[in-house]
């Protein structure tokens, strides 16, 4: 029996008759000579097809082969080597025009038309990597944490109430009952540290009802969260956040640099992550840009120029702008010992762009209970969620990644949809 | 500065003054002596105070602590050390009695009060191990298949279209359109295998709007879905299924075998699983329980028969039933090469209940439009699925798995939400 191969792994099989299944990425013919490269998920590998064997005039791109022949050196192919083809059957037929070419270095489409044809697009290399990085981060991510005794859960997208009142909520009809999409697993992570389970993590979609329609927008979005018990203070989440994306990065760093390398993406360094409070960045942004805050939070404007200071005074990518003001955080953030104006609470910004919202939380019952007051909300609402604050809730704080930001500000993407294999948008509910 | 352990890790520091956080599982004052257990998410420590310490006032059951004290050898105990108390700070206090005792082997109590009081419940071992094991089984999955190239993915839940027409879908109010909750990834992860990605799994929530209030039923579940490009027929499938399973058991018996314990859990062996066609096993019934099929198609009460047979006869807790009826099965189920009447489909059947159903799927273009006819559907509404199809889509074939019924079987637990964080039923929408 002729042994299958994956593409990348051709190399090894020198000399040796080999199967090898994919797409055909182009075709060539040139009279009794024909080259036809075939792409699988692991890479590309070219075939030499000589005479004019039956099979050469069913062939072309896009068609999903099974390819029979021998590997041969070839100095000039990226792999080493490539394939002298003996046979190619075809698996699945191309039975209508492309929507866009998908051999050259870029698709030659708009964004609205190449979601329109999501699945094909992805057969273009650079598309696919995209979503191989992706799956990379989480996959870093997780490992990162398992180490950390973090433990993965699985919380409920269909919910009650909203975490933060009542706006920018999906509703379902839940049999008799009105329900919403969960714009977060903010309680639900909370309480899971509560109950025993310390430190925990989760990967799932959350929700948002934005009728914006924009290039950061998403109605629908894979969230990274995490929430983590017995902590000092809100340092202790700064330091576990900065060993994450060191290890993320080396990860890409190790696994991905074929893909990254499609994008002339540079991975940034991950040294130790100046922290700056809102009151100082305030400072910052009217000394420097005569651009003063006024309130205690940042607009994107503000989160532009103080990632653009911090660059170029402090060598970072990153920072952790800290301490944002009360009423720019939701009631759950832990007011802070020193300051009654400001929380405990931090944004992690990436290259100008907010990747993240962090904090301490409230592990006091009162003091939650008070908070929910001050925001005009009603605490029965949150029966569910409070109860945990009577048994035992340690202090604890956590933050939550939006994967689609990351992965296009690391390959340098214009449009957060770029980054989702089935973006949901205002307008959008379908491929 | 006093070193933070884990409890399993104690043992290590025997002889050292160590610092552990977690909550009081039992408490004992016994005059000038007091026994406590400290639970932590990694085990249970025993500490014991001598003399009345000031502190020793405060404490009691489930408050969150965090202990100092020595580690001195103790035979009796299961880590073989306990801890010599100095200190205790009350981190998080318990300000409500109980809604029910958390340090006797068993919570008792009625499930609906246990799941009114979820977060709580979770601070009992057993309860936590369930989840423990839950995401044990995840990891296992996704170990399993990133070794053999599956690329993770993440699919929208909010979607135009059921996968199989349109009953039992929760509907959404998406912005001035109508939409539903994905039943399943089904679709998507076929678009994915053609996108070029080959092999996918997905671990995501799928929803249904079962009205039935029942010990199996659930509307929001954990789906654990695999699909896998290029096989030559169902038996790669099947066979892939058999290593995974092989894979998860072996995992659990590593790493989760305390878990286990606690409930008496036997893991199976997965041995070579028999496979048996529906006509196959319409005969067995026939002769050797006297109930013959009226369809194409396995009941409940089929499924727990025919498993009991295979157990007795063959030997395995596991089995694969294969080759479902046309009309058993959806438009997408490929149609069976050699017997007109039946599908290329399979359920896996463990100890009696149905773990999953999966099938080789229709690659066929043609095919797949005129099977979605059949069914009295209209191929125009599946039109964003469809497109692929005609770009080169090869033979491919896949499963999915709820992973909480996996659990209970493995668990002998009776109902499943048993074996979820947070349940959501016909009447179930908090905590």
């Amino acid at each position: 029996m002729i042994k299958k191969y994956w593409i990348e792994d051709l190399a090894q099989a020198e000399g040796q008759k080999v199967e090898v299944e994919g797409w055909l990425h182009r075709v060539r013919k040139l009279g009794k000579l024909a080259f036809i490269l075939i792409k699988d998920k692991t890479g590309i590998v070219q075939g030499v097809i000589t005479g004019k064997p039956p099979f050469l005039a069913e062939i072309s791109g896009e068609q999903a082969v099974r390819v029979t022949g021998t590997v041969t050196p070839s100095k000039q192919q990226p792999l080493g080597v490539e394939i002298q083809v003996e046979e190619i059957e075809v698996l699945g037929p191309v039975l209508q025009e492309l929507p866009f070419e998908l051999n050259q270095a870029e698709i030659s489409a708009g964004l609205e038309h190449v979601l329109d044809h999501r699945v094909l697009s992805l057969r273009h290399p650079k598309t696919a990597s995209v979503f191989k990085i992706q799956s990379g981060i989480i996959k870093a991510f997780r490992q990162f944490l398992d180490k950390e005794k973090f433990t993965e859960i699985h919380t409920p997208k269909i919910v009650a109430t909203g975490t933060e009142g009542g706006s920018e909520l999906f509703e379902i009809k839940y049999f008799d009952q009105k329900a919403y999409l969960a714009q977060s697993p903010q309680f639900y992570k909370q309480m899971a540290v509560g109950s025993g389970l310390q430190r925990v993590y989760e990967v799932g979609p959350v929700y948002r009802a934005e009728p914006h329609n924009t290039s950061r927008h998403l109605s629908e979005l894979i969230s990274l969260d995490l929430e983590m018990g017995f902590i000092s203070g809100l340092e202790d989440i700064l330091k576990l956040e900065e060993e994450m994306l060191r290890y993320i990065f080396a990860y890409l760093e190790e696994y991905h640099s074929q893909d990254l390398a499609l994008f002339d993406a540079t991975l940034p360094e991950v040294k130790t992550i100046p922290r700056l409070t809102i009151k100082e960045i305030g400072s910052i942004l009217e000394k420097e840009y005569k651009k003063p805050l006024e309130i205690l939070d940042l607009d994107s404007e503000s989160e532009r120029l103080i990632s653009q200071y911090v660059k170029k005074e402090m060598g970072s990518d990153f920072l952790f702008a800290t301490h944002y003001g009360k009423d720019a955080r939701p009631m759950y953030t832990q007011p802070s010992a020193h300051d009654s104006d400001v929380t405990e609470s931090f944004d992690m910004i990436f290259r100008g762009l907010k990747m993240n919202s962090g904090a301490q939380r409230v592990h006091e019952y009162d003091v939650l209970v008070n908070n929910i007051k001050e925001k005009g909300l009603d605490p029965a609402e949150f029966a569910s969620y409070l109860e945990i604050f009577q048994f035992g809730m340690p202090p604890h704080g956590g933050y939550a990644i939006g994967v689609e930001r990351l992965v296009i500000k690391i390959l340098n993407l214009s449009n957060v949809r770029e980054a989702v294999l089935f973006p949901r948008d205002r307008f959008r509910l379908t491929p």
